[in-house]
C-alpha cells in the first residue's frame, strides 16, 4: 500500500472513532480511488473495500483478485461466479471485526444491490453515508491535489478557447464539442463532458449536446470538463454568435454580478448557504429568481460533482482547501440561458479562481 | 411517449401483476433506457422513474425537468436543490398509487442513496430487484434489437481486424487499443472498452490495458466492445506475436473445444448452468479447471453485462431471442491467458454466432 493510502486510511479511522462507526464500506468508485489511488474493476459482481476499526479487507470477485493483489496488499476475500458473494462477505466482515457493527457507513454511490447485500447481512446496524467520514475528508484538498486541479483547469481553458475559436454559423453543437474534445485529447486529457447549448437549448442546464445548428444571434452556453490524472476540470462560459441582444447583455451582467457577489462573501468559516444566498440574492433582486433553477455550486475533485454542495439550505462550514464551483445561471425557456462557472479553492483570504479566462460575453 | 415505450410499459405491468408487485423504481440507467428509449441525466440528485400498477411518474430534479418534458409526457414531480427530494418523492408515490406498496422492485444498478431514500419512505414494503420484471423482459431480444446487435458485432469484427493488423513488436498495449478505438470511431461507434493483455497480463481477465510492450512470443488476449445506437458489442480473440509455444497451442485448443462444446448443448429449454458445465467440463477434463476463474458468459444488450448470466449454478431456462456470450478462458499466472468469446442469439435450432471471425490463433 502507498504511503498516501496508509495516511488516508488513518484519517478515515480517526473519523470513524469520532462518529462511533465500526465499518466503512466503499464500492469501486471515487471514494476507493481517493483512499487507495486506484479502484477495483466495477461491474455487477459485488466488490467492496471494507474498512474496520483496525483492519481492512476486500470482498473480491475471484477473477479480479490477482489483478488487485498486483496493486496492493489488502487481503482479498474471493468469491467465484457460481457460489456468489455471501460466504466471502461474512468472512471479510469477520476479518475486519465488523460482524456485529452497530454503526456502518455506506458509499452512497455504490450499486443498490451491493448496499442491500451488506445491510441484509448486518441487520441490526444503523447506516449512514460518507458525509462525516470519507466524504468530509475528501472536501479539503492538499497542495498536490490542488496542483492537479490547477493543471486540469488550465487544460480546460485551452479547450474552451479552441471551441470558441472554431464557432461559425451553420456548425452543429456536436461539431463544437468535437473540437473541444480534440483539444483536450491533444493535451493528454480525456474529455468527460461538453454541454454546448445554442439558443433555446442554453435554457436547459443539462442540455444533451446534439445536432442543433448554431445561428446568428444565438447565445451559446459552453460547459466542459476533462480529466488528466485523478482529478477533473469544470468550466462554463457564455458566447454569442454575432451581436448579443440587449436582454443577453443584461442577463449576462446579472449572472456575472451574482458570481462576483458569491466570490466576495466566500471566506473560511461561513456556511455554504451564505454563498448560495449571495448569488441568489443578486438574481432575485433583478427579478429573475424563478429562472435560477439550481444550486450555486458543487465540490470538484476526483468526481465532477462531490461535496461541498453550495445550496440554499447547506449548513456546511467552508474551510481552507475546499474546492468548489460558483456557477449561477438564468434560464429563459424558449429563448436562451446564461451560466458562468468558476472553480475556486478556498484560501485563508478568500477564493482563488483556477481558470484564467475572462467571464465577459464572448463575441464570435 | 413512443409506441415502443407504451408497449414495454405494458409488458412490465403484466410482469408486475404476475409477481404481485405494486411499484417498479428505475434509476437513470439501462433499464430506463430500455423502457423509454432514453434515460434522464444521471448525477447525485435522486431521479427515479416510478412505475405503478396503472400510472407512472418521475421523481425529477427541477433543473432537468424541462429537458425531460421535451422528451416525453410522463409527469415530473420536481424538487429543487435547496428543498431536497422527500416531498416530491411522496407526491410521486401517491401519484402512481404506490404510497402503500407491499412489494416493490428496485433497479439493482441505481445508487445506494437513491435506493435508501425509497425504502426509508416505504418502510413496510418487501423489496426485490428486477430479475422477474424488467430484467427478465430485457433478456429476450426482438428482431430490431437483433439487427442492432448484429451491426455492432460486424463493427467490432472490423475493429478487431484493425487492431490485429497493426500489432508489431515494441508496440504498447495502449497503442493497440488506440488503433482499435480509431476503427470503432471510423464506423461512427464509441469504443466502450478494450482489454489488450500481452504475455502474463493476459492471465488477468480484467487486465487494465497499459504501457506494457508487446514482445516476440507473447500471447495476447484482445477483448473489445463498442456501442452504436442503443446496443453494444463484445468479442475476444487470442493472438500470438511470432510462433506460438506448444503450451499456447494446447491451451487455445482446449478453450476452443470448450466454446464448441457449449455451443453444441445450447438449445431453448436447457438451463444456463448446463452451458457453463459443458464448457467447464472440457477445461476440467484437460486438467485446467482451476485456471478457469469465471462464469462462461453473460447477456449482452444495452449493457455489456446483463442477464442471463451463464454460471455453474444458474437455473435460468434459456429461451429463443436471448443474447449472451460464451467465453471460457484459461489463465496461467505469470505466463499467459487464453479467452475466446462469441456472442450468440438463441434461435429455435440453437445459437447463431454474431461475429464472422475465426477463433483460430491469430499469428502476427
Amino acid at each position: 500500500m502507498s504511503e498516501r493510502a496508509v495516511k488516508r486510511l488513518g484519517k478515515i479511522r480517526a473519523s470513524m472513532k469520532a462518529t462511533n462507526t465500526q465499518l466503512v464500506a466503499l464500492g469501486p468508485g471515487a471514494h476507493m480511488q481517493w483512499v487507495l489511488g486506484f479502484h477495483t474493476h466495477a461491474d455487477e459482481r459485488p466488490c467492496l473495500l471494507l474498512i474496520g476499526e483496525e483492519r481492512e479487507a476486500f470482498l473480491m470477485p475471484a477473477l479480479n483478485a490477482e489483478d488487485t493483489r498486483q496493486r496492493c496488499s489488502i487481503t482479498c476475500h474471493e468469491w467465484a461466479d457460481d457460489e456468489g458473494p455471501i460466504k466471502a462477505l461474512l468472512a471479510a466482515l469477520d476479518d475486519v471485526g465488523a460482524g456485529n457493527a452497530r454503526n456502518i457507513v455506506l458509499d452512497e454511490t455504490m450499486r443498490a444491490d451491493f448496499a442491500m447485500l451488506l445491510i441484509d447481512h448486518l441487520p441490526g446496524a444503523n447506516r449512514s453515508f460518507t458525509e462525516n467520514t470519507v466524504g468530509a475528508l475528501r472536501m479539503r484538498k492538499d497542495e498536490l491535489e490542488y496542483a492537479s486541479l490547477k493543471e486540469n483547469a488550465s487544460i480546460a481553458d485551452q479547450a474552451m478557447l479552441a471551441g470558441i475559436a472554431a464557432i461559425k454559423p451553420d456548425m452543429s453543437e456536436l461539431e463544437v464539442a468535437a473540437i473541444i474534445e480534440r483539444k483536450f485529447k491533444d493535451q493528454s486529457t480525456a474529455m468527460k463532458f461538453a454541454i454546448v447549448g445554442a439558443g433555446p437549448n442554453g435554457a436547459l442546464p443539462h442540455h444533451h449536446t446534439g445536432s442543433s445548428i448554431l445561428e446568428m444571434g444565438n447565445g451559446i452556453v459552453i460547459d466542459i470538463g476533462g480529466q488528466k490524472g485523478e482529478y477533473s476540470s469544470d468550466i462554463t462560459r457564455f458566447a454569442v454568435l454575432g451581436e448579443p441582444s440587449e436582454e443577453m447583455v443584461k442577463v449576462h451582467g446579472i449572472v456575472n454580478e451574482a458570481v462576483n457577489s458569491a466570490m466576495e462573501i466566500t471566506r473560511p468559516g461561513i456556511k455554504a448557504r451564505e454563498v448560495d444566498q449571495a448569488a441568489r440574492g443578486v438574481i432575485a433582486k433583478a427579478g429573475y429568481g424563478e429562472y435560477f433553477v439550481h444550486r450555486t455550486g458543487h465540490g470538484l475533485g476526483i468526481e465532477v460533482h462531490e461535496p461541498p454542495y453550495i445550496t440554499a439550505s447547506s449548513e456546511t462550514i467552508l474551510e481552507t482547501g475546499m474546492v468548489f464551483s460558483i456557477e449561477p445561471g438564468i434560464y429563459l425557456p424558449g429563448k436562451f440561458g446564461v451560466r458562468l462557472e468558476e472553480i475556486v479553492i478556498l484560501r485563508e483570504d478568500g477564493p482563488e479562481i483556477l481558470s484564467s479566462l475572462s467571464r465577459d460575453i464572448i463575441r464570435v
